[in-house]
């Protein structure tokens, strides 16, 4: 198995501009790391701009795993779902819903997130919260399917059927 | 903290033609004006364009959150989500993911909803089911989250970043 | 009532190429005749044309149900989604998310499942996922509400708000 690598996006015009600490980005790094993804961090301001060329540069690199966190909820300047999904080929919403219905029940504000995620060329992307819990509850979740779902993109085609009979989806 | 106000528009041929009472519409004012929203009460046919004509209204009119009941199942006429989706500006799939799964397992006829939720500008637009068990159900999930959700909507760009950190999503 | 006809659509480029034997759709086929629908069996091989292909021509056909087999996980030719959502008129995100949650907290692969469904003319689309036991699953879940929503898709629009007041949704 080759090595995988992931990248985490920070998404804060404070984070971005200095005026407040990263703490989600770091804390995503850190779970990330401790499931085998060599792990490195970008910070990038609010919007759909800033955000959407980070990912188009990741996914250019051929990075296994992109995670975002922050820019997912009501506020006026949350918009990375939307700077997200149209760099999106396919889109893969077991991964959010399953993030998300982890706190039906327990966190009314749970059901705000607005993550999406979805495959892009190789790159899985993946819309985390911007708190550190929500990083740390929604990569508890999904972390499980992570390693499993980047070796499944990188499949040949001529891998393909025998890797779909023995994990089929 | 401003008073918060809704408008529900209930979705119905019958009812638009005085050949049903409306008993859904009432049903979600009652349980909104008890959450603190002062509600008015619409009611279009169903179809796309009748729908989407009062939404469109009520966004421009700047009103905080705007519900429909009605027309979200599977008949040939249930065109809600249909008239909804062209006038969001950033889906909400979380509201409607926590109303339908509080129906699994309990009610085979809830994985039928086709309802949809998100923002357009500063007014969350969110369809319940057209009948008065689905509204309360629905209302009873989605309530808790639904005057944090809309103050979010108001915040100024330059208070974000302070209400981001105090609630993060 | 009129009896309900569907299709399965097996989707696998090495069943289409007689290289494997098709064990998913013999096994949807099973599971949808005990529900009530007189069902046939298709297969095509994976990829966007193929599955698209298939899907117009049951529609056009007027086929009560249509269920595909395969294609909806994370390998390179992992399409059946991609191909099902240009042919769908109104989607239907609570089947699949019936689905879905059904294996949260139970297999951590469930999340991977990127099926759609959704309602196309008078024909109901859905995505299971290619495995026999993935079948299984999402029929056990979605089974009691198939009968219904395909009778819900047959009404006349004159017939449409006595049927709403019985079954609301």
């Amino acid at each position: 198995m080759d090595s995988l690598n992931a990248t985490v996006i920070t998404v804060s015009d404070r984070v971005s501009r200095g005026e407040a600490e990263d703490r989600s980005g770091p804390a995503a790094v850190r779970i990330l790391n401790g499931l085998g993804f060599a792990t490195e961090l970008d910070v990038v301001s609010d919007g759909v701009e800033p955000v959407a060329s980070a990912l188009r540069q990741r996914i250019e690199d051929g990075v296994d795993l992109v995670v975002t966190t922050g820019g997912t909820g009501f506020g006026p300047r949350d918009l990375t779902p939307e700077a997200t999904a149209p760099v999106i080929d396919r889109m893969a919403p077991g991964l959010v819903e399953a993030m998300r219905s982890a706190t039906f029940g327990e966190n009314p504000h749970g059901m705000l997130s607005r993550a999406i995620a979805g495959i892009a060329g190789s790159t899985l992307v993946i819309n985390l919260p911007g708190s550190v819990t929500g990083v740390e509850e929604s990569l508890a979740v999904i972390g499980p399917a992570l390693s499993h779902a980047v070796e499944l993109l990188k499949d040949r085609p001529t891998d393909h059927a025998a890797s779909k009979s023995e994990h089929p989806e």
